[in-house]
């Protein structure tokens, strides 16, 4: 199992955090996704450690972007 | 036709738009809603007006407040 970190912004309420999670545990291989609404944390734990890209491609496709 | 407005609080983002909107829309008789994420005015457009406790019970089931 991995986990990985990434730092979200622009969710503004739950209905944003649920966006957020649903597209990111639509990647292959992972099994929780964590969103703190008031941090932007995303803790995803997946089966293999994930490519950074997809998981910002998905996040993009919620609508919001990956802090670098 | 009638046509009511009011303000809702505590709308954040599209999301929050759309939860108000599909709620009233739910309500009979209603044939538009036009919601303004920016100011929070609500305006609905019905067949005969609206009972104003029904609206704001339509909103407070998305989550939100009409404000008084």
């Amino acid at each position: 199992m991995a986990t990985q970190t990434y730092t979200v912004t622009g969710m503004t309420c739950s209905h944003c955090v649920n966006s957020v999670g649903t597209e990111i545990k639509q990647l292959p291989g992972v099994t929780d996704v964590e969103v703190d609404l008031a941090t932007g944390q995303v803790t995803v734990t997946s089966e293999q450690p994930l490519d950074d890209a997809a998981v910002e491609a998905a996040v993009d496709e919620a609508g919001y972007a990956v802090a670098r």
